[in-house]
């Protein structure tokens, strides 16, 4: 069996078979160059689908919509608008999210409840339904309008976030596309993340669902800290199945796990461009953690080390202060024995068995100066591993983060 | 029964009867104006006593000496350096906490077990011990030291943290000091927290035990969040009995209520002062939770408002971005019905029923502006209520912590 998982030049959700786009620009957002504030996703047979919604206790009507009918319903679009998350506006927010559905679904001539719906932006303004009214009737659907897509669902980040990789499974050729908006925040603390992942895959329901799900763990989950979810964070797949292989519905068969990789490296790549989009910020900091017991230990702690303000500003002034990373893995609470830690900035050793060695100071200072800083910290206890991303804390973030609504 | 809580003019760690202190400079921090390193408070009796200690996994051997002792010994005196954390620093560090409580000792002549120790600073350095040989015999100890105590144990912070209570018990006067060290940091994550209460109070230490462990949940950890714990965060409260009161020994008495509240008036005023005192800023960021289902939820519900990076940033820019604190809020995954807040900024609501209401932006931009800030949720649906406190986030903040060690 070919295990290989080739990423496909300016893949996006329109590469898989069967899928087309488009956006527009309606005024939800202000305006500027390129700027889109609505956008569909199209397939043109219904599609088997899963998702992962906010944990947070306030949810965007918006997002109670979808996770209503993802599990009942075959999915066939996604709508989705920025500039208003449709959140914390009374009884109205949900009367706007089905409207929003239900004017795509004349558009597009399928049923209501086949409707996806997602929103991002401000909190506390009521959708403006007028200019859903007259610019969603009027988006033009196309296999090129993935890049557009993209576009559409962005707030404060720099730039689209967005990949497709190919597989084969049963000699078919399997595609994987994916895009995201990123919390745009440098500590994703109550930030929107979206992540929409489209594939012409055939694969039952239960597979579907589980491999998202072990997906985001490992990569958006990674970004964040557990519960400190914004009110509109969505992650949906959809899958088509017009590449026409045979069914996936064993996920221990070879077939289902690469394709299950491939929906992983589609998370984590976007993970990553995500982390690296924060507010005020370009670098991504990248800390990994080995030798844990377990894998949730791993986990836990890896984030710990990314969710750090000091860690953060750390890195930010290329200072090498490990005893912050080693105070932020601590603070995780998990198994470790001081005396067998090792940590690593870029492949260099700065502490063995939990003491500062001699390094070269200056050496630390031009790796934490790089556009990617790698922490590794093996804990020398277990062979379990997990990575987690973060950005770097700076000014910029604080004078954009002061001046958002007003 | 007379239930006034008097505040005692200039009062500090050595208002309570018997108790004297003093402090050096040695050189473990750089000079300056007033700068003291090493501190010592004493009591003239052997006190009953009692702590609460980081629940961090890495932890400094300063915190385990005094962990060790605190539980089967009485406590005579409290020995604390700052400049120096004595953490992650092998075996040397242990060594060097009971090195530090031997000379102690000596210099006292009392026995090394009744000795506290107390480290914050620079993780990853050893203790200087020739300073310590050095300079701990040299403090001079008096009744008027507590002030310069106070002064001995600072880091990044910008003013000394001391107060005290006069009460009265058993037509006896009682008084309880303190003392703290803030965290110096915005978000007190994995930052440094020292405070020591001095009590003339004749009370049995299990008593004590429940009364301290109470205070500090409703006051330290409320500028904290859960698990994230600096290696050296040490509350310690000792009681000479000198008052000469009939001995506190049981919590549902009104003198021990009393007493009750006052160690909680002392940490609840330190814990602010910390707060206040964060690295770039001055202003106070004071969160009241009310109506909450239980007192649980309201504690952590307040603790996830102040501790959101994009509160303190919305709250430095001025702007009442109530979107912010109701995602902080919902983040914390307590119980609520969204659909039932309402949201007071100093005192003017700006949220009712979960919605805004066209309340006078201007005036909200005022308040806040002002020295406290003061954000009230109501969630409406209990009777319990919780505060936590903590501080914007500024560009010096993140000027400062980009340049800490190098």
């Amino acid at each position: 069996m070919n295990n290989k998982i080739e990423v496909i030049d300016n893949g996006n959700v329109c590469s898989p078979k069967g899928f087309t786009s488009g956006s527009i620009f309606s005024g939800i957002k202000s305006p500027g160059q390129d700027k889109k504030d609505i956008g569909i996703i199209f397939s043109e047979k219904p599609c088997v689908s899963a998702g992962t919604f906010t944990q947070n206790s306030i949810v965007s009507p918006s997002v109670s919509w979808t996770r209503n009918i993802i599990n009942s319903e075959n999915i066939q679009a996604i709508v989705a608008n920025s500039g208003c998350a449709n959140t914390a506006v009374g009884i109205q927010g949900l009367k706007d999210a089905e409207e929003m559905a239900k004017i795509t679904s004349k558009k597009l001539n399928i049923n209501i409840n086949s409707i996806a719906v997602a929103s991002t932006g401000i909190i506390g303004v009521e959708l403006p339904m007028a200019l859903m009214r007259k610019y969603i009737p009027k988006i033009e659907l196309s296999s090129n309008g993935g890049h557009g897509f993209a576009n559409s669902i962005l707030t404060t980040d720099k730039r689209t976030k967005e990949i497709a990789f190919s597989i084969k499974i049963h000699n078919k050729e399997v595609k994987v596309g994916g895009v995201a908006k990123g919390s745009g925040m440098i500590h994703p603390n109550m930030a929107t993340m979206l992540s929409f992942i489209t594939t012409d895959v055939d694969i039952e329901k239960v597979s579907l669902q589980k491999i998202i799900k072990s997906a985001v763990k490992k990569s958006f989950n990674q970004i964040s800290v557990d519960g400190d979810q914004s009110t509109n964070d969505t992650v949906l797949i959809i899958a088509n199945g017009l590449a026409n292989n045979n069914k996936l519905n064993d996920l221990s068969s070879e077939e289902t796990k690469l394709f299950s990789t491939a929906v992983q490296k589609v998370c984590t790549f976007l993970a990553k461009e995500i982390a690296k989009d924060g507010e005020g910020n370009n670098r991504l900091i990248e800390t990994e953690i080995i030798g844990a017991k377990t894998k949730n230990d791993a986990l836990l702690a890896s984030r710990y080390v990314i969710s750090s303000n000091l860690v953060k500003t750390a890195v930010y002034g290329r200072d090498p202060n490990w005893g912050r990373i080693i105070m932020a893995i601590g603070a995780s609470q998990i198994d470790l024995i001081e005396s067998k830690i090792d940590i690593f900035v870029n492949d260099i050793q700065i502490v063995a068995e939990g003491v500062a060695i001699s390094y070269n100071h200056q050496s630390i200072v031009i790796a934490m100066g790089e556009e990617v800083i790698r922490f590794k910290i093996n804990l020398n206890i277990g062979n379990k591993s997990a990575k987690a991303w973060g950005s770097e804390l700076t000014e910029e973030y604080v004078i954009f983060n002061s001046a958002y609504t007003t």
